[in-house]
């Protein structure tokens, strides 16, 4: 296995003349995509986020990963909680409870705003598409953020007593604690033309460290995400949400478990198989991680801070282009 | 014509005996309703509430006329507005205004949870009388209150130049600045099973001084409701919302003026005509009025505080009880 991240040059320059496309779930997704953004020129890059966690909610249409997503692009977003926004208070939701309403799912004032402008202009007939760029204007982001698709895609949980869950239901309202026997994805799903675009001309493709079954392989069911990412970049890189053994957040490293995969980086590596051109792991796996033919890269890929974002933003850019131009 | 007023006695005792329904509007309907609330055995008041201003906004149902009712009998109303919570802010709105959402119709963070909460049970399947009696029994309101019908029965306004508005567009967004060319109420809107037997056991109706034409007529225009008072009470007495050839609050007296009809509780008295057994107008008017057939009685009727509300229903049932009695 060559370590094109030990070949990492300051080649900032050229990766501005490079179409990125960043697959995203949530946080993970979210954090890396601030980071490229502080890269790459807007215009050379979209974010294609995952809508399988969507659901209808007191009359809403709430986009949790689309929103971690514009909220962390345009600085406002939670550090805390890695959902919602930053200063945020809770006067509706508290009321809501007062009044015998539904308060599993946690919408701040500040976030109800988003759910309210977007139940509007969903209700004069836009697309979710026009919708996420009509509240990127005005949460001033420069980069493309497409949701993967404008048709509904649940992602429904099956738990191992046989319940078929919706995803919020599973993830918010049951803390994801039931197990999992298996992640029901929608058929027939269809990509937008935006997407199919920004796929179509992507030079590289970025798979977020986001989780492979609920974030990641919901976009690549959507039609025909997988088969463009098949066929049409230059490279398709995935950075590991997998490090020492554990996920960075939430319930990826559970699952695997659950459905009965070793945890481990080497483990998601081997789920993306011959999709994915380039793998990149955490430098704490150095020692345990077995490739399977791709190309494998350790770096140090933990995003702490704003700091950390840009660095693996960074070097996982350098990395896919010196994986280019080898 | 008998001054039926003057003879009242102190009769609270009997007053308890009554069924008594109270059609409503916003914010007259509503202080009256209050007022009435003092008196009546909750079990023995229904007030009828006009679903004619709902409508659906950042994918919500609101309806106005109802959460005013619903506040002021809870002691949660904003005395200053006439609409919307005590206490009220506007996080949400603000914010919703930075995303270039609608702000022309203002929500405020308590308000919203009540739009919220029902949009929520109201996508559950549930009617929205049995929504109102969800969020009555949160706010401890004791009588029943019922939306009119559970179908949509939107009042649309036909404005002098033609155009045909929603109502809440003619009233919030145009601030019932458009003049009036003919107000049209929807057709085959049905009153729902609670609104039809609590007219048919009711002793005494009383008509809320709301807006004639807005307010109580896009309740009389759902079936049966109109038929409904021509038989069955005992008594029929409505109040004038005129006074001193003014209206209290709203565009009622606008809206007579530019539909060729004299500004006066008169022209009330004559518009509601055989409907009406007994025709409460304001002792400002006492010079001027001039009943036709039906009985008169002037009284005090304006209701500035919590006093004049207690007042004003006190005098109406009792006039209403010696009408009964006579």
């Amino acid at each position: 296995m060559t370590d094109y991240g030990s070949a990492i040059t300051d080649n900032r320059l050229r990766i501005t003349d490079y179409r990125i496309v960043c697959l995203a779930g949530g946080v993970g997704g979210a954090k890396l995509a601030a980071g490229l953004a502080q890269i790459v020129p807007p215009q050379n890059l979209t974010i294609i986020v995952n809508t399988g966690d969507d659901f209808q909610h007191v009359g809403l249409t709430v986009c949790p990963d689309l929103d971690t997503v514009m909220y962390t692009l345009a600085g406002v977003a939670n550090p805390e909680t890695g959902w919602g926004r930053a200063g945020e208070s809770w006067r509706t939701m508290q009321t809501v409870t007062q009044l015998g309403g539904p308060d599993w799912f946690r919408l701040g004032d500040l976030d109800l705003a988003t759910h309210l402008t977007r139940a509007q202009l969903l209700g004069e007939g836009q697309t979710l598409t026009a919708v996420t760029r009509h509240l990127c204007t005005h949460l001033h982001i420069q980069p493309v953020i497409l949701p993967m698709s404008d048709q509904p895609a649940p992602t429904m949980i099956e738990s191992d007593d046989g319940r078929i869950l919706p995803f919020q239901t599973w993830f918010v309202r049951e803390r994801w604690q039931p197990s999992v026997r298996q992640i029901i994805l929608p058929a027939d799903v269809k990509a937008t033309h935006a997407v199919v675009r920004a796929l179509e001309t992507a030079d590289i493709v970025i798979i977020a460290p986001s989780n492979p079954f609920v974030s990641i392989d919901p976009i690549l069911n959507v039609y025909p995400i997988r088969a463009l990412l098949e066929d049409m970049p230059q490279v398709v890189t995935a950075v590991s949400p997998i490090i020492g053994g554990q996920a960075v957040k939430g319930p990826a490293a559970k699952m695997m478990q659950e459905m009965g995969m070793e945890v481990s980086a080497t483990a998601v590596a081997a789920y993306y198989g011959d999709l994915v051109d380039l793998f990149i792991y955490d430098r704490q796996d150095e020692g345990t991680f077995v490739g399977a033919g791709g190309t494998a890269v350790a770096l140090d890929t933990m995003m702490l801070d704003g700091d950390g974002r840009l660095r693996v933003a960074q070097d996982v850019l350098h990395t896919s282009l010196n994986y280019l131009n080898a």
